[in-house]
């Protein structure tokens, strides 16, 4: 097993099903998004005895506290080639995040390929620096990062300026060695420092929604992973990334929608 | 009223709320997707009691028929910045659609703004050409569209050598001549041609997931819509869009996932 595969561990219970929540994955006081997206996706997964997420979304309602959570679920459709089921966190009476997902089997799926994109051209991750720091969250224990060594967050060269969008691109894995699934692409999805965070005054940056197409099953080795904003309006910014293996496949896709709080 | 006003109407009923939907929005015998995406939108609006839809996803469960449905609303939290809503469109014990959306008023947000984008160049409406043919669908009634004259669509010059990106951008608006809202964004989301209807031997594109959000609301006039389909892997592909205003404002951002069928 894995800290990953050991805290997304969930049981049937009379909510559905249960599952504790290790103070490890916290940002601050709360699990991390991708923790929670990644800990409902698995027991979408068991309900609807699928093997891979295709497509799940997941709005952050309200931040949960670590410790015991249910996750009760609604298998709404099985198909022959996915299974829709949605999903809820709770603990106690007051939900934490609300799911929708398709769940298949990514090696299962058959049908015409064409890609017309390839992985931002970075150095390779043992050409790029880790980041010090000894303000990371907790949850920044679960990963080791890989940057190129003249990214913002690196030399600390502030924002960009106006009318340039605000990028991170880097490598990830699991600090604990253990390969990647497509569960942990779902953590991926939101384990990356926020673009925003070389804006001036930025504060905090919660998400209301996160969606990951998982498009292929990641092979063992580093991930790497590009996130972009190009709009932040009014308080509200788009994270728009893309997740690719070593070998040049894309992994994942992801988008989600977040408030910019200011300091 | 306009017909997307009359045909979105959603009354009170022991079911949460009912419908009725008109043949007008078909693509062959079934709703188009965009139409359902809004009439359950509006639903979930007026539970909500919310002015616009910030993000919303739905999932296409089964194709529906014309004529009457439901629509099953859970407010699942009330905030001060927007309300997260649940919503199950359906026919009989028969579920068509799953919905879930952060709801909101986009006049209302605060906070900072900072774009690094700008709508592609094609030429204005009035530049541009309409598509002809009859085999359009019936719902190809509700929409006027202009396309540049040398798009694909018009010139049928077969699909983009291959690593080049299957994209589709034009100018939409009513067709019954009223201004669009942002439901009508939601409509024109899942409007336009599919990006691959110029490749070979697609047959029919059924989307899985379709997420919009919603960024401002548009003034009257046309809409520039732009899609792009850069991985279709396996038989799936997502089409990753934008809405803008003829002001050059975004107005939505969009990203499907959907099946490629082969003829």
């Amino acid at each position: 097993m894995s800290e990953l595969g050991d805290d997304t561990t969930v049981v049937r219970s009379a909510e559905g099903w249960s599952a504790t929540m290790n103070p490890r994955w916290n940002v601050g006081s709360a699990p991390h998004g991708g923790y929670l997206l990644a800990l409902g996706a698995r027991a979408m997964l068991q309900a609807g005895e699928r093997a891979d997420p295709l497509t799940v979304t997941a709005h952050f309602v309200k931040p949960p506290e670590p410790g015991p959570v249910t996750v009760a679920t609604e298998v709404v459709r099985a198909g022959r080639r996915y299974t829709t089921v949605a999903a809820a966190l709770r603990q106690g009476a007051a939900e934490r995040v609300r799911l929708l997902g398709a769940l298949g089997e990514l090696g299962g799926q058959r049908g015409p390929t064409r890609v017309a994109a390839a992985p931002p051209p970075i150095p390779a991750p043992e050409d790029c620096v880790t980041l010090g720091g000894s303000s990371a969250p907790e949850v920044a224990g679960r990963f080791d990062f890989r940057f190129p060594e003249d990214s913002p967050w690196v030399v600390r060269a502030g924002a960009p300026s106006h009318g340039e969008p605000l990028e991170v691109t880097g490598w990830i894995r699991l600090a604990d060695g253990s390969d990647p699934s497509t569960l942990a692409l779902l953590v991926f999805s939101d384990a990356f420092p926020p673009t925003v965070l070389s804006m001036r005054h930025v504060g905090w940056v919660p998400t209301i929604e996160l969606t990951v197409h998982v498009r292929a099953k990641p092979a063992p080795g580093w991930v790497l992973g590009t996130f972009r904003t190009r709009f932040l309006i009014d308080g509200l910014m788009e994270e728009d990334g893309e997740l690719w293996g070593q070998d040049g496949r894309l992994l994942a896709h992801t988008r989600q929608l977040a408030v910019v709080l200011e300091r």
